[in-house]
Formats: C-alpha cells, structure tokens, sequence
C-alpha cells in the first residue's frame, strides 16, 4: 500500500487551492472549441497556455505536438478529407528511480460548443463560482479533470518528499476530443516510442453520483456524420408543387424516422453486427447499483425515459449500441409559416458503439442504408466527423486496484464500479500503446456535459486533486501487471 | 360581344406602360411581408401606396379596411389568438349605366419572406428587369396581377370614351394572404353589404404556360401549422443520456415521416373524408393539356417526381389534397458535429385541401393524429396558422365565359382550362357573397412564387392589362348568369 502521508497531501492542497482555481478559470476563458473552424486559433492559444503551465508545474519536458500535418499515418485521416488538425499537448516528468512504472495520463483541452442563447445563465466562456460549483464550458469536460493533475503531482512530491513523481509521469492532452478525434490515432501510432507506459489514465470520465464514488470499466464508441438532402434546384411554391415532388425535408425526416424500428433498436441493417451483449453476471453488477429513474430523469432534464426494448436505462446508456439525431434542418424555420417544398435538408446523426462493433462497418452499413432509402430526385452526401472505438478494461487488473485505492482515501468510502456512455479514444491507446487503460474521472452527471451551464462540483474537483496525488505512489508499489 | 377597339385599347397601354411600370417598381420597393410581425408597419405602408395609387387611377371610393379589430365576427380569429390582423385597401368606382352589374376584384398587397441569401440574384426589394423579365418579391405573386388592373381600367376608359368604367367596379386587395387570411372570412362577413356583387375577379392565379394561356376553374384549400415539441428541458449529452430518453428531433422526424404511407398518400386518419373525387371526364380533360414532364419538372426545379400512387402529375398538383413539410427543425444545425440530444423540435406542415374537404375536420384529424404519435416525455403544441378553402367554378357560367373572350382578343389564340394547385380566400368569396368565382391571371409557373428569383414576364403583364381593358364591356353585356 502506499505511504504517503494523507494529512501532508490535505495540507498542501488547502494552501494552493485557490491559486490552482485561478489558473483554471484563466483556461476557461478560452473558447476551445474544436468543431468551429472560426476557433482554431482559440484552440490553438488553449494548447500553449496549458504547455506553459505544465512547464510552470515542474514538467522537464513540455512539447506542442501537431495533428493532421502528413505525417505517413496521417494519409488516412488526409485522405478522408479532415486536413489539418487541432495541436495535442504532451509532456514528461522522469520518475528517476530506477525501474519505476510509465504513466500515461490522457485527456482533452478542446471543448464543445457553447452559446449564451443556449441557455446559459453565465457567459461560458466567462467561469463563475456558485454555491461551490463553477460554471463554464468545460469546467468538467474535460479542462478542469486534467488540470486537477497538475496539483495532484505538485502535492504528491510535497508529501513525499520527492523531487520527481515515483512514476515516469507523461501527459497527452489532445485537441480535437470533441471532434470525434480525428487525427488522434495517427498521432498516436506515430509517437508510440514517445507514448510507451505500462498504463493509461483517462481523466475525461464520471463517476455515479456525489455520494457513490466510483471507478469507470468501459466507454462506448462513437462515429457521427452529417447527411446532406438535395431536392429542387431552390424551395418551391407547395400549392403549385407540393405533393408531386419529392421533398428533402421529408426524406429527412423519413431517414430520422428509420433510424429505430418500434421495439427502439437501431434499423440500420447490420448495425449490432459482432455486439459483444452483456452477461447475466454483468447485468446483476448494474443492477446493485443504487439507481433512482426518477433522479436519473432529473439530472438528464427529460419527462421520460426511451429506449430499446428489453433492456435497463443504465443497460442503454452504459452497455448497448445507440443512434441518436443530434440536429435535424430544413425548410423556412422562421416566424409563422412558409408554404414551399425546400430545396434542402440536412440530418446529423451520432452513433455509440460497444465492443465487438467495428466503426468502419457500421459507417458502410450508414451509407448503403442511407442510399436505399433515398427516393428518385433526392441527391446526398455523406460526411463521418470520425470515429473513437468503445473499449472495456478488465476489473481485476492492479493497476485498476490501485486506482480504487487512491480514490477510497480521497473520498473515504468504498468505491464501486460503473461504465461510461460517453466516448473517448481509450481504446485506441490501449490498442497502439499496449498498456491498460484505466478511468479516474470526479464529474458528476448534473454537471451537464455538452449542454447549457455545465459545472464541476469544487469539493469533488479537489478530490480528484487529492486521488492524482495518492495515486503515483501506489501505481509504483502495486500497479503492474502480474506483480 | 365587346365594342371596344382593339387598337385603341393598345395604344392606350403602350402610351402609359413605362409610367405603369415605374409605378409598380415603387410598390415591390415595398418589404410586406405578412408572416413576420417585425414587417408589420411595411404591410402597411403597401396599403397606404395602394390607397393613394388607386385614388389617382380614378376610384372615387378608396379606404383602407383594419382587419382582426374584435368586430362581432372577429371573435372567432381572436379565439384562435391570431390577433390584430394586416389592413386591407378597397375601392369602388360605380359604372353610372343603370342596370350594369357588379364586379369584385380580389387580389392581395402581402408576400411571401425573402431574403437574399435565400438564393436570389438581386435584393429581392429592389426591382430588377433583365430580358423582359421584372424580379422582385411580389412581381407576380400578387403586386403585378393586383397592379394590372389600374392601368386595365385606364385603358377601358380611354378606348370606350366612358368616364366610368361599364361595369360597377369594386376592388378588395388584402394583406394577409401569404398568412393564410386568418381575418378575410371575418372581414368579408362584417363587410358582405359593401362588397355585394354579381361575380368576383380573382387575380392571383397562373395560366398553363407563355404559350399556353388558360382560365383556371378551380384552386386547393390550405391549412397549415406548426408543432412544437419539446423534450428535456436543454440539450442532454448524448453519450450520457442518448438511447435511454425521448428525443424530440427523432419524434418530429417520426411524425414528418409518418405523414405519408408507402404510396405516398397522406396517412393521417380521416384526412380524406369528404374528398370530391376527379370524375373520368374530368381526367380526360386535364390529359388533353400538353403536359411535357421532363419540361415541368425544370420548372419546379425538381429532380423527380413523386406522389400519390395511382394519380398523373397534374392531377396531384390540381386536384388531389396533399401534406407538405415547409420546414423542420431541432438540434445542432451549426458547423461539424454536436453530440447532444436536442431539448426541443420544430414541425412546419402545410394541408392543400380540394372541394368536399373540411378543414376544421382536417385540422381536428392533425391533432389527434400527433397526439397519438408522441411518446411519454415529449410534450407538444400546435398552432394552425389559418385556413383557405378549396374552391371549384362551374365551366359553363356565362361571366367566365366573358373571361375567356377577354383573354381570348388580349392573346389573339384559344384559351384553354386548368385548375390551381395553390390557394387563396376565393371560396370565401363565392359563399358569402353568393357570387360565381372567376380566376384572371397572367403568371407562368417559372414565375418562381414562394421561391427565390420571383418574377413576372412583362409582356404577359401587359397582356393582364389588356384583358382587365376589355372584360369590363364584355361583362356589361354578356356577363350575368341566367341571361
């Protein structure tokens, strides 16, 4: 077990607390967000402000790391027409003592987009502290979960005493999360030398709730893509046209429609394909949880609960494969009606993957479906935004065991174990790096991810902090593998 | 038959066409937009022009008519919340011939939205003519054929001698039309005494083509709304929460989708009840036009066709109700991707109706069909924007005969019959003031009504002109029914 003294870590997270939180608010102000052409510079200013301060922390090796520039991996990503990417962020701290394990710790610094007309009662981009929660965007995803390391290791070698952390620490801070990550596994094959660890922590994850503190085993996968819908050459008059013409806002609408059969399952044919389904001991696990559908529906804002048949909400969101119509346009939206045929229409569409589903797949199975659906005189286009694969990590693994350790002194509580709907590339680190990949994330689900006022919760984000500062030491005496 | 000289009518025109012109220019000039409330003073301010422009063509009588003002028979509009409603302009100029009949003209002074990034060449407010063709919002849908007539009755003044025109001449151009004329039956009913008449002109109709001119017998009805639907109370994370809740843009997809059965008929119950059907004659008739397929679906800027099961082109268009998306909405619709699920969504459907329809029947049968569709957790509302009724015009009535000559000396050729697939408050007309309802228009369908690039070819303008010049006197003499 590890021995870093818990009253040391406390006391050295108190005393810088509240200039750690200004520095963070300081990050928040810049409006990162990856899928907006019009922020690349922002995206770009978030990634030297973050080098800036990891180098600030003690980190002796602090590197800017383009995506997307061409590299021989990159003719992929280049010839599915992403071009260039948004700048990563890596960094290195040598533990210096001889045979100490490598850590790769991941996470993003690009956010989702955000809008004071969304719904936000506060600038997102302007961070505000209320009632013990600061709101902006990516306060909790993911700007606030990685800063909490830097801290986390200040405070670890004040404890111990040390002058490097008792790991080989390194940091992958990505810029293009948000944006299906487009680049990122190219990148990541090009730096494996760079990258090698014996494990990954992702901080870019949730836990149950506020008083039921947990470790996360799996993320879903995600690819999402844009459907454009072209009919008349311009919007035409409905009394002279309509009903005798097809109309590409119908089609959409048709596609949107077809997307799930009565039973809720997706009807895209070949869709759950190679689906590894859960077992029944699995499903027992998740069903001990405390899980409250009627809180569950509060924190998600919604006035009932969907979803595929013959399977649990958490079943839904956590285990099984989705598609979801993320926007849909077309035709006059304006005040009181427009009686015409338009001319366009578009659909977005995301689709969460388990494993066992193959994202290439499912992307041929889109398009074939998309393409038979389609009536004479309705052209399209498909555009994937790109792909995270879903991964899982096994429970019993020491590493996972150490990060249940280093969050049970943190909170003082027994630290169960859930799954995430959300995606992220773990999988992909996994894959190329070779190495586990574990989640250490304190988001709660009211912290609103990807919609109006998201928050963190600041006690929480403190106990992030303080499980980062716990967690080098015991990951050096327990963490690898057959040990 | 007429006595008007041919001649002089044309030489009347051609002296006064440019100032005519210029006139019109100063009208289109003129933003009225009727579905937006923030055009509400340019409605108008395009009554007052027309007021003022009227009073210097002659009419004795011009005043501007305030509409939705809670008059008794206002009531009903002002229950279905649609509130004070856009002027109207009418005028009255009486033939002084004892025993000369009565004729309305109808026509309206609002138009459709239109905006430049709509797609149009040139502001659509600045009138623009290039190769005889006048652009602008307006120019034939309705301002031009409304217009037609002052230069019209000018000339039949010039040619005949007379200082008043052979028949007593009344015009009512409303100023809610493309809003569905949510206060015309409630004006028309308050207003019955002064717009007494023996036949109704409506000018706001087509012809078959250039080449081609008809008198149309008969319009559609048409009932729009829109549905509002509204799910989680913000944008949810759709990784978090996508597959388990109700979406609200799935749901509007569903019900757009659901519109239309495998064939393509509309599948709302009861939307069919009461349908006059075509008779086998009346097919006949309509398959005697020289319908080029490929040619209309150039005009409609269409791609394909597509329809009811079972039924021609023309025949959907002309004589078969239909269901239109105008428009949908929900979701992110900014650049790349957003993986939320979306808090609300945004239905605009439209309802072309034929005679024997009922459209408070069909409106009933739209409400109960959505409410049945929605799933627990999605609230709605729907807002009918207004109704126009379906209307048919017996072909053998002697004033639609006087028409047919009328138009017949203005194109020099045989003037064919067809029926309008849009619509307009003509049925209203005929039932309360049991008058027969004739269509005079001159539009083609390029004209491009509702759509970008609106406009009207300027020697079938004239040709309007010259028509309006010479059915006064053939009304006079041949027009009234039973004669």
């Amino acid at each position: 077990m590890s021995n870093t003294p818990d009253t040391a870590v406390r006391a050295y997270i108190d005393a810088h607390s509240a200039a750690f939180l200004d520095d963070l608010a300081e990050w928040l102000r810049i409006p990162s967000v990856s899928a907006d052409p019009a922020r690349a510079a922002d995206v770009r200013r978030s990634a030297e402000w973050l080098a800036a301060k990891l180098t600030e922390t003690g980190f002796p090796t602090v590197e800017i790391w383009e995506t997307g520039t061409g590299s021989r991996s990159e003719e992929t990503a280049a010839a599915a027409g992403t071009g260039t990417g948004a700048p990563a962020v890596f960094a290195e701290w040598p533990s210096g003592t001889p045979g100490a394990p490598t850590v790769l710790v991941y996470g993003h610094h690009d956010v989702q987009p955000a809008a004071l007309e969304d719904g936000w009662r506060t600038d997102p981009f302007e961070p505000t502290t209320v009632d013990g929660k600061l709101y902006a965007r990516g306060a909790a995803d993911d700007k606030g979960q990685v800063f909490f390391h830097t801290l986390g290791v200040r405070a670890h070698l004040a404890a111990t005493g040390r002058t490097a952390p008792a790991v080989n620490l390194k940091l992958l801070i990505e810029g293009e999360e948000e944006s299906g990550s487009p680049h990122f596994p190219a990148l990541i094959h090009d730096r494996a030398g760079r990258l090698a660890c014996d494990a990954v922590i992702v901080s870019d994850t949730g836990m149950w709730s506020e008083d039921t503190p947990t470790v996360c085993t799996g993320m879903r996968g995600l690819t999402d893509c844009q459907i454009d819908l072209y009919g008349p050459d311009q919007d035409i008059h409905s009394g002279s046209f309509g009903g005798a013409v097809p109309n590409p806002a119908t089609e959409a609408a048709r596609l949107a429609a077809a997307l799930h059969d009565g039973d809720r399952r997706v009807a895209v044919p070949g869709f759950y394909d190679g689906v590894v389904e859960l077992t029944e001991a699995e499903r027992e696990l998740l069903a001990e949880l405390p899980f409250d559908e009627k809180q569950w529906l509060r924190t998600a804002h919604s006035h009932g609960a969907l979803g595929e048949s013959g399977y649990s909400t958490l079943e839904r969101v956590w285990a099984r494969p989705t598609a979801e119509v993320n926007g849909i346009g077309g035709g006059y939206q304006g005040p009181g009606g427009k009686t015409i045929v338009p001319s366009t229409a578009q659909l977005k569409l995301s689709f969460r993957l388990v494993a066992g589903q193959d994202a290439d797949a499912v992307q041929d199975s889109v398009r074939a479906w998309v393409a038979a659906a389609l009536p004479e005189g309705i052209r399209h286009e498909i555009t994937f935004w790109g792909t995270t694969r879903p991964c899982l990590t096994p429970l019993d693994h020491p590493a996972l065991q150490s990060v249940v350790r280093a969050m049970g002194r943190a909170f003082g509580q027994k630290i169960r174990f859930t799954r995430e709907g959300g995606s992220g590339p773990a999988a992909d680190l996994q894959d190329v790096l070779g190495a586990p990949v574990l989640f250490l994330g304190i988001s709660v689900p009211s912290d609103g991810w990807h919609a109006p006022n998201e928050k963190v919760e600041l006690d929480l984000l403190m106990k992030g902090v303080e499980t980062a500062a716990y967690l080098w030491g015991d990951l050096a005496e327990n963490g690898r593998a057959g040990q």
